[in-house]
């Protein structure tokens, strides 16, 4: 392949919209070129590496004995109301068709398979199955971000098992994550496997891969002292047991004028925002699909975590922050002044305020606070309950240690969902005894796009991409610095029919472009290794090959540059 | 692989929906499932068929100096409106995204294509260019039918050729088509090549490779004297020249009672159906958006061509036929009494119709016709055009010989699109004076799935799919008659892994079924040749090889089984 036989021009400039680096690359080597916002043309270049890293998918999915099948990108509405997912699954895009009737582009797929493969499962002997596809899906964010990373339309690979019970899908679910621990190896890229949240998908287990970045938009908590790893959206906060004992003052009103944050009210009052309490109100729509109000309150110094606030509620959907309005109109105070006596809705109290004697909080009175508040004497309390973002520094919650923070992209999820789907859509079989049960599911997802962005954030220098061999577009790139010489042209044709035999792809810029222009591109588009055929070092019968990674610089007699390509290639891996 | 390891159940019903015998066979054999009306899920087998035609594609498409790129599904509103189709496409998906921002799921993608290359081309050095993309496709057809065939959603290989210039793209053409008569000859299918409309993509010259098939939806024409082949709605109507010798009698209205269709007026007035005049009432949107209303007349005998009318009246969409109230309300008479005398919408004349002497048309007044009239003296002729539908035994338009009629369905259809888009969407190029260019472009699609559905149509008997080798899911099915015996099952599997190593696939039907329904899913299921492994011809030192084309059944010896299946697979072709 000739840069003269296809059309691409690459970019000095950065993209304006581009915040991350990996999307700056993909925009400035024509990778990606963008139709709308969050949605993307794939170049031929980019193309190339999702063609190899789905031969890699098919490769590891089917030793793991899942089988590739593709369904439709339309989907109707009529399975997901099935499901009772219509309502709450918020990044749908729905539609209706000509005919008027209800659709949506599939963001995610358990309720089609479910319907692919239910009449086909009968009885006992009919499981268990797994299949897989390789798809285009499509999720309305209202605000996508970061290229391929957090885009409206992208490629998934998503896979679904069925078993016949709990034991089954759990052996299932193992033997799938260890097909992701391959494919993440063969990859070469540096992940780790974190504890995650089920969220929409639902399920009680759940696994994330995350590749590390420093400006990955996950946190991830890792002990060092143990294996321990969770996304921290997921992570409990898990203190020594404590009852308080609380005071027996009674209940005092006292001015605060224009202290209006808990830093305000912690330097006014000189006590450390650990010892005051934070407030609070979320909405959220509960099993009947009425929007209810809660209070929420916790440690001054903590963060609330609203996907575990999600569960304690008993949202169905999303738990959404009051606005200023909405809180004024509820407690008859502003944000600053709030807290949770003598209000109309439940009050769900963070566990780790258990620590405290008695409570400093906003008198619902603009300017006022209250002190020496007992719960349950001066409030009532609906529910006690983990509702803290855990954070460095906070204890392991499996051996007690001191957590640290690390950043991380979320390129794999898998899910043990149990028979969540299958009895809301009936999947059954006959079990040996002929008795009806519900199939135990998984579901594993792979994003293809968002993680060979994810592969360019972890593998990127100032100058541009350094591709792993194993989904890099093209394993070689020679700049034919001088295209018209006839003797160095005809070398390069030789050199690259010999590679391509032993299985490597070459890319030649035969551009009539300067030296620092070649140098430049090749070093942005980044494939492994790079032949720099100069009329002058070919005259000297020699040639300079460079590895991109590293930046090795390697001179070599003519007649060794195929063996010494070979062996680059081969040591930096598949 | 083996039936026990993937989910699949044929039916032996035929699906009630399924007019189209393809689409019989590729619900009953599990190839696809119907998630929604038009819109399927590909199982394990046809997803197999469609990656081999995929690849196939591929490298047809590369030795033809294409590149492979991969454009959105969802496309802006705003790329449509540019180009001007945004009102015109009837097949469009519309939406809004939660912006609130016009989108449609791609339906074609000359809009995407353009805009993905017009930065990268700024000068004569950037041309040619030619890129194509293997991708889902979605029309919101109101009446999906026939399966794959007329699908909503469907998968399709569209490629886009950019020029200098008009012999530039004439040469793209022809390289496409060479390219698309490799493909269909690589498939093993029996096609023809026609001339046809280019319809809502646009350009002035367009082929269609058509499926010849008995059930085949569209009309081809065939001339056995010389090479001329159209699409029946392309061919044009070509007669000897003639003027009418006008009669100068007055016309004269006389009774015509229920009389009400051209056949109740041939046989009262004993006159052929050719001597009479057939009247047809439409209505289309002009360039102006506004619905017009237009009279169309020809031959009794001739049905009109509503593809050739809408060039003819200058519609911009659709020509529609007026409803009988419509028709009531523009004449003040039913269908079967209106004619063009005395009209207030332009009135049309095919061309046909000057051999008459004088017309006998309706007198827009229930029960009444008009005779001894003359065009242009009684009644004002906006146009004379080519309307009618050519049929069989109409005179070729080439050599005048007698056509044929043939039918087919298409599969593929290219276009020379000129400078329609580039004109529309502002793409062009500096030439060597430095002087700006518009970009001369082409389009080429096949429709994947709906071609695989044509070969079915072409491929198949009472019993089932004859897969031709070029796309089979597998080549090899072995109908394993005793799978608990020891012996004929490592036979079985050693034979699997040489033929595999030969790069034949096998499927090995392992069920504890009786042979008579493995041979009927065998049919059914249409690989090449089947193997059958019993354990009475085992102990015989035999093996039975069929051949599902042909229906031939051999024995062999155990040790001739390779040589001899590796002789047949290789007789079948590619």
């Amino acid at each position: 392949m000739k840069w003269s036989e296809i059309s691409l021009k690459t970019l000095r400039e950065n993209p304006a919209d581009a915040e991350m680096e990996s999307h700056r690359l993909l925009v400035r080597g024509g990778f990606v070129k963008k139709l709308a916002p969050g949605i993307f043309s794939y170049g031929f270049f980019l193309l190339r590496s999702i063609r190899k890293f789905e031969n890699l998918l098919r490769e590891e999915l089917s030793q793991a004995g899942c089988h590739e099948i593709l369904m439709p990108m339309v989907q109707p509405a009529s399975l997901w109301k099935e499901s009772g997912r219509w309502p709450k699954m918020t990044e749908l895009l729905k539609f209706k068709n000509k005919n008027n009737h209800d659709f949506c582009l599939g963001a995610t797929h358990e309720e089609a398979v479910v319907d692919f493969i239910r009449n086909d499962i009968k009885s006992y002997r009919d499981l268990p199955q797994s299949v897989y596809q390789i798809q285009t899906k499509y999720r309305d964010e209202i605000r996508p971000r970061f290229g391929l990373m957090r885009g409206r339309e992208f490629i998934m690979k998503d896979a679904y098992t069925f078993d016949l019970d709990r034991e089954g899908a759990l052996a299932s679910y193992e033997r799938l994550k260890e097909a992701y621990n391959n494919i993440f190896k063969r990859l070469g890229v540096d992940f780790t496997v974190v504890k995650a949240d089920s969220g929409a998908i639902g399920g009680d287990l759940s696994n994330e891969f995350q590749v590390l970045a420093e400006n990955g938009m996950d946190e991830i908590l890792l002990c060092d002292s143990c294996s321990y790893s969770a996304n921290a959206e997921a992570a409990p906060l898990v203190l020594p047991e404590n009852t308080s004992v609380w005071t027996d003052v009674d209940l005092e009103k006292f001015e605060t004028p224009n202290l209006k944050s808990i830093e305000d009210l912690s330097k006014a009052l000189k006590t450390p925002a650990s010892q005051l309490v934070k407030t609070f109100f979320v909405k959220f729509q509960n099993e009947k699909d009425k929007w209810k109000e809660a209070c929420l309150i916790l440690p001054g110094d903590r963060e609330v975590n609203l996907i575990k606030a999600k569960a304690v509620v008993g949202a169905t959907g999303e738990v959404i922050p009051l606005t200023d309005e909405e809180v004024l109109k509820a407690t008859g105070a502003s944000p600053g002044s709030c807290g949770p006596v003598d209000l109309k809705m439940p009050v769900y109290m963070d566990k780790a305020l258990k620590f405290l004697n008695s409570f400093i909080v906003g008198a619902n009175q603009d300017g006022y606070h209250l002190k020496n508040v007992v719960p349950g004497r001066d409030f009532n309390i609906e529910d006690e309950a983990d509702l803290s973002q855990v954070g460095a520094g906070d204890p392991c919650p499996e051996c007690g240690k001191k957590l640290k923070l690390s950043r991380g992209i979320e390129v794999g999820h898998i899910f043990y969902l149990g028979q969540k789907y299958s009895k809301s859509m009936n999947l059954q079989y006959l079990d040996d005894n002929g008795k009806s049960q519900f199939v135990e599911m998984g579901c594993y997802g792979i994003g293809v796009t968002r993680t060979i962005q994810a592969i360019i954030e972890q593998n990127h220098d100032d100058n541009g991409i350094c591709w792993p061999t194993s989904i890099a577009p093209f394993h070689i790139h020679i700049c034919l610095l001088d295209p018209e010489d006839e003797g160095l042209s005809q070398w390069v044709e030789v050199y690259k029919n010999s590679m391509q035999k032993m299985g490597f792809e070459v890319f030649i810029d035969d551009r009539k472009e300067r030296p620092g222009i070649k140098f430049k591109d090749a070093d942005l588009l980044g494939f492994p290794l790079r032949v720099v055929a100069g009329k002058r070092s070919f005259e000297n019968d020699e040639v300079e090959l460079f590895v991109r990674s590293t930046q090795n610089k390697l001179k070599f007699p003519l007649d060794q540059a195929l063996s010494e390509s070979k062996k680059i290639l081969e040591g930096l891996g598949e």
